[in-house]
């Protein structure tokens, strides 16, 4: 008979790659998807919140063909033979559900989402296998007005969080008008697939290689710095020259609007106000519309892409989104496969010092386009889609980086316990605190130590202690221990400024309410 | 060779057990669950996001003895042979994150949590694998103020989500108790593990089966209606009568509770204001725990458990949770295990019909209770804690049941496309609206045919359709129709009230926002 195993004790650990998130984390991200969800839902977006599990039937590029279809995804096998997997992304569950649902759903769909989303990728440093993403998509209209009204409401939704204008721009573009220069550039047919693959990647990294990065992608092939080299696509001197001509519109568009930007800055700095019409009094696009024009030559679907670019373009001008904000940017390529129209970027153009404390661009939070192809998996049938997916944690650090959100910098009130038995009183003194709107708690741990109760407070980073001993409650007052003036008091102990400002106060019980609030006012 | 399979068009299904949730289904739960949040703040927890996935070893129930873990779980197993699995409550994630990183939080630790957990169950009507939970609990203290406070913290959190005093009680007892009582009828030691659990079962069920079936239970058993027999404790008459003595302390209790709620009702009918110290002035709770402590007699446990209920019944009556509130009830039992101490449970009071179209209590919404081993898995430490979980969807259901949510009966204005060619007029039009805090939105699919587009506005729950042809462009005018009036009139369209009220006007195009605000504003 096999002994009974002695179960060890378990590990107390987050599985590799996912994270708890504690207090302001967790307030913060809340209070900054509620914001973006009114702007969304302003804009006639309704809210929806799928199942986490999809069959992975249902999710698709991820079909069982192997004996366990976890590749990218983390899945399992049901009883009954079925494979279930947790959703990777907002799109494929958003495909489903219209599929599932079509009959009864408005059309065009116009819907929001917001929650976490699960990879099963190899964990690296700030890179999780859950983390949330914020969705927004209309499903069944091929107008570009559907494009353009996303890129304003993600313009509107970057303000209302607290990003300033002029500290972001959405870049768009059309996948057409790249397959177009492909075209031109001799790369379309099904046999230059890898090629035209290759030169996306190229151009997807402009920002990161430089004109000179790319074009040895464009040819031969590129080794980076670590020695490792990449096969570039083989290009003729004279196709490269097409790509290169097509990235240097992009990259002289992007040298014009910052020099606006900065120009922007200082009219700021100066206190004048800016003078709207000057800054955009004029479709700045329409330049680039036109390079890309000529570009794209006799390319139908190069020709269709640029029209359907200045439509967007147009559009957003009209409703005034100037270049400050809206730019088109051929170098937004978004991805590889899937996006089939109009693609859009927003990115953030402040400075941050990167890892290796370099300054750079905080770059893309957020970017999207047209797919149409998603929801035919089930139905047969076409439906054009847009939308535009949020890097949640990408722009709450973006938030924190410019000091937008972190106001919340003090815990609770706390209420030390002098007298394990006049818990009542306290309980009390807690109570009359939230009753008025002020978060505060009574020390609930052994109350002999009262050092402990202080330690306890400085780790709540409370504001203030309240102490009532049996003294104090004889004589009907209590003390007002002002812990942020007591800290700095520590801190710059030898300062004459605080030397006459006591740190602690003695108040009569009933005036307790009042001093608190005025302490904490500041 | 093998031929390569053709893929069949995936199914647009939510996996079985599994449900989406569109529009206000989403919305009124994020603003329930934000207000709770509000008050939890309050009282000073912190929230926390643990991740979704636990290794099952964390999770505990769960261990890996059998080749797939996945008992009541989902569960797999990654490449590197470790087992992981979805959450299946709140609390087990508590224990772990509290023993990891229980060196960096406050002791004793406030924390509050709200998010989806899962559970490998057979899915049945309105049983769902997927669902919300939304706890709070307090870890590291032994001291009953830290369960008062929790009692008192869930009334004040009805009470902001819009449950009103009188609608709700909070049912309160000790598991210490139960224990003595089962001490005193001679089910104490290892050998009576089996008929404990059967009373305890039995207690359990008191608000389903009456005091007969209890009785029944307690004896030889009870054959139900469908003629299926549960096998009862087996209990001596003697022994039976001391756990019956024990129930009908809490059904006087609470016919008691039961009276003075309708005469507080009828007071707040008659609109004479609520004499609170007639009402609470005396605890009546003292009654009930007179009799409790003549039921334990001897029992060392059970004259604890009367001891601890008292001072957290002391506690809350002295914060003015008077038994309009909180009641303390013996036939609170709340599962088997787990519990070491107090136990909680918020029940609605008002009446509801079930499926059934019986008039019934509406029932509990939320339970919760001292546990003190679920730490020491880890640490090796007892840790004692408390805590409480909402029924998320049960509290919506009967928010909505009181009419209290659901107010959100509009959909956006729709502005619809009369001329595709300028589609920046209408988008300005939207703008103009948004910019108000008005939700609006263009009709974005084919406009061909404008009867699809009033389809769409009727879909969407539109209060006001918007209309600019070529006409009214040119005359500087917009039609504006009241589709709420529209409906209304077509209802009763012999009524003489709604003759002379047009359901459509033409105003100024500068005077549209003037006009919707009116139209709005009812």
């Amino acid at each position: 008979m096999a002994k009974p195993k002695k179960t060890p004790r378990p590990k107390a650990q987050t599985p590799k790659g996912f994270a708890d998130y504690f207090g302001s984390d967790v307030t913060e991200r809340t209070a900054m998807l509620s914001r973006i969800a009114e702007v969304y839902h302003r804009y006639g977006f309704d809210a929806l919140e799928s199942s986490a599990v999809e069959t992975v039937e249902a999710l698709g590029k991820f079909l069982p063909d192997v004996d366990r279809p976890n590749e990218g995804v983390f899945a399992w096998q049901e009883e009954d033979g079925d494979w279930l997997a947790l959703r990777y992304d907002m799109t494929a569950p958003l495909a489903r559900v219209y599929a599932q649902h079509r009959g009864d759903l408005p059309s065009p769909y116009r819907r929001y989402t917001m929650g976490p989303v699960w990879r099963n990728e190899k964990p690296g440093p700030g890179r999780f296998r859950q983390f949330y993403q914020c969705d927004a998509d209309t499903v069944g209209t091929a107008s570009m007005a559907a494009d353009a009204e996303i890129c304003a409401m993600l313009a509107d939704t970057l303000e209302a969080v607290g990003i300033e204008r002029g500290d972001y721009v959405i870049r768009i573009n059309n996948r057409k008008v790249l397959n177009g220069v492909m075209e031109v550039a001799g790369l379309s047919g099904d046999d230059k697939e890898a090629e035209r693959g290759i030169v996306l990647r190229a151009i997807d990294k402009l920002d990161r290689l430089g004109p000179d990065g790319v074009r040895a992608l464009l040819g031969e092939g590129r080794k980076d710095e670590s020695g490792d080299f990449t096969k570039g696509a083989g290009l003729t001197a004279e196709q490269a020259a097409v790509i290169v001509s097509y990235l240097e519109v992009g990259v002289a568009q992007l040298n014009a609007h910052k020099a606006k930007v900065s120009r922007q800055v200082e009219v700021v700095k100066s206190g004048n106000p800016i003078d709207q019409a000057a800054f955009g009094g004029e479709n700045p696009n329409a330049t680039t519309l036109q390079m890309l024009r000529g570009l794209v030559g006799g390319s139908l679907i190069g020709k269709q892409g640029v029209e359907e670019l200045d439509q967007v373009a147009q559009l957003l001008f009209s409703q005034g989104y100037r270049s400050d904000r809206v730019l088109v940017d051929p170098s937004v390529v978004r991805g590889l496969g899937y996006y089939t129209g109009p693609v859009y970027e927003a990115e953030l153009t402040f400075d941050v010092q990167n890892d290796k404390g370099q300054t750079v661009q905080f770059g893309s939070v957020a970017g999207g386009g047209r797919y149409d192809d998603l929801v035919k998996r089930f139905t047969g049938q076409e439906v054009p889609a847009t939308g535009v997916s949020i890097g949640v944690d990408r722009l709450l650090t973006a938030l924190r980086a410019t000091g937008r959100i972190g106001s919340e910098t003090h815990g609770p009130v706390v209420v030390t316990v002098m007298d394990r038995d006049r818990m009542a009183d306290y309980q009390a003194m807690v109570a009359e605190l939230r009753a008025d709107g002020i978060r505060a708690e009574v020390y609930l741990g052994n109350p002999k130590n009262f050092g402990n109760q202080l330690k306890y407070a400085d780790k709540r980073n409370s504001p203030i202690a309240i102490i009532e001993g049996g003294d104090e409650k004889e004589r009907g007052v209590v003390q007002i221990k002002d812990l942020i003036l007591g800290a700095k008091i520590a801190e710059t102990a030898t300062h004459e400024e605080w030397k006459d400002r006591p740190s602690q106060f003695e108040v009569p019980r009933s005036e307790m309410l009042a001093k608190v609030r005025e302490i904490l006012a500041g």
